[in-house]
């Protein structure tokens, strides 16, 4: 089967389609319009086998999750995803694989109605890359750079349990079904927050999505604005499932430094953003650099790990 | 070395800014405007080590043909590069490499004003996805679907060197050190045509780049434009280096399937496009389908192989 064949049947024709797409696959390169007084936004994410997810993950979740962790940069942008491009590597011609992948690709694209525009599939080790596009009124975006000391720092969903998945997947612990089931799906499917990003675009001064852990990820919008901030360690929401799991420092460090979450970490001058969902008040931006990990009873709880490292 | 510091080291700070990038690399996503009446164009191409080129390939040259074989995509279009992001997987922290790569991409990105504005470094089997925006005035973009029975059909530069360059780089040939130098640049260092893409723009019907082989390429123009080509062999424009290399005969091979030349092929119903420097006028397209090849006695020339496959 050739290429184009190839890109026909399992990819192009069945995305959703965009009238701001002009052209679309089939061309040397797709032709698309930008409505006035939009900005673009544009995240790139690559995901390497047995690097990013481990050799027995189903092609079902590898397709959904490099379309979800590069919908999870747009999100923390407060951007609406519009385009999408797909680079796959793959060692051989599999039609099952192929379909498989496709399949979990379409349906996060489909509840998104994310157009796939171009692609390139190309033989080698199995390598996906997604370069995303989205759109954000102009000047609205948010980035690292805005937290002010006194502004409350709030993050999205659970963390760690992304990182108690990967140990399951590998096979390091034996955790009840349920336990089991969940951790897995959030390691595999992990939810972009964007409809929580897009509500944060008049609201928060500064956003960042946990793909390397809350330490390493609070540490960049820490940097980026020069300040620091203390985080109330007993404030960390944390999933009935990881508690039940291990023990209550486990699932601490876990939600501190394992990545792999996809949850937003914000700031705000607001005092409460109860209105938003699923947000939990974690600490405060304080004028001191560096960042201060404090306990209920006020102990320095200081992390083993600092976060994912690329290299 | 983290990936930050990776990042800004070889790539960040280097590459031309450009005024229309809001936000460049450092944030979840990078911020761009698009100026008002222009269209997007967007084209995503990976090189895979050992695939689309011998291991044994300077990482200069490789920086730089993974920029070229993109801008060709944008030239193909008639529109101008502007932007760029980058996934770079590769096996170890390698600084010698790094700056070397490095240095290739920038070489072309500044000859041309492209930003870098995004990225993603990962540790795995060398793979090189790089994607490119264009920018094209609004409804002007040329595509692979207008060409009309009666337009000629014109190539740019000369065809065949690459395939040969490919032979070179694989110890498959033993050349004179002109022809081996020449082959090997055309190889390792194709000149993506973006002037002669955009002066195409209001004179070209169709258009696209070659790089699978024009017999490949030609071909996808004449299936989206639904029509048939008759191609003059002995016009086929073949370098001196190429000539006194190898017989005639797999001269008009290489040129007609070896493919990389990245060279643009294009239709026009313009008799003269002299005042394009470097255009060969090669055939006719013709109302009946599918591709005859003849040579001036007439006789029906058949090409072995069909181009580049993919998979």
């Amino acid at each position: 089967m050739s290429e184009f064949d190839l890109i026909s049947r399992y990819f192009s024709t069945k995305f959703p389609q965009r009238s701001d797409v002009d052209l679309s696959i089939g061309d040397d390169a797709a032709i698309c319009t930008v409505p006035p007084n939009m900005q673009l936004v544009t995240a790139i994410d690559t995901l390497v086998a047995d690097v990013h997810f481990p050799l027995t993950t189903k092609p079902e979740d590898i397709g959904y999750k490099a379309l979800a962790v590069n919908l999870s940069d747009i999100a923390a942008m407060g951007a609406t995803p519009v385009w999408m491009t797909l680079a796959l590597t793959c060692p051989e011609f599999n039609e099952i694989w192929l379909q498989r992948f496709s399949d979990g690709l379409l349906e996060l694209a489909r509840l998104n109605q994310v157009s796939l525009i171009g692609g390139d599939t190309t033989r080698g080790p199995l390598t996906i890359t997604i370069q995303i596009t989205g759109l954000v009124p102009l000047n609205t975006a948010l980035k690292r750079n805005g937290a002010n000391p006194g502004d409350s720092i709030y993050v999205t969903g659970t963390l760690g349990d992304a990182g108690l998945g990967l140990q399951v997947a590998k096979q390091q612990v034996v955790l009840s079904t349920l336990a089991k089931k969940y951790t897995l799906s959030r390691l595999n499917r992990p939810t972009p927050r964007l409809q929580i990003g897009q509500k944060l675009l008049k609201i928060a001064t500064s956003a960042i999505d946990i793909s390397d852990g809350l330490v390493a990820d609070l540490g960049h919008i820490l940097n980026f604005s020069n300040v620091g901030a203390s985080l109330q360690i007993d404030n960390l929401p944390l999933s009935d499932e990881l508690l039940e799991s291990v023990p209550y420092e486990t699932a601490i460090e876990l939600a501190l430094t394992a990545g792999d979450d996809y949850e937003l970490c914000f700031t705000t001058p607001e005092s409460e953003v109860l209105f938003i969902d699923s947000c939990t008040y974690i600490g405060k931006i304080e004028p001191d650099l560096g960042l201060r990990c404090v306990t209920k009873t006020s102990d320095i709880f200081i992390p083993k790990a600092n976060g994912y490292q690329h290299f």
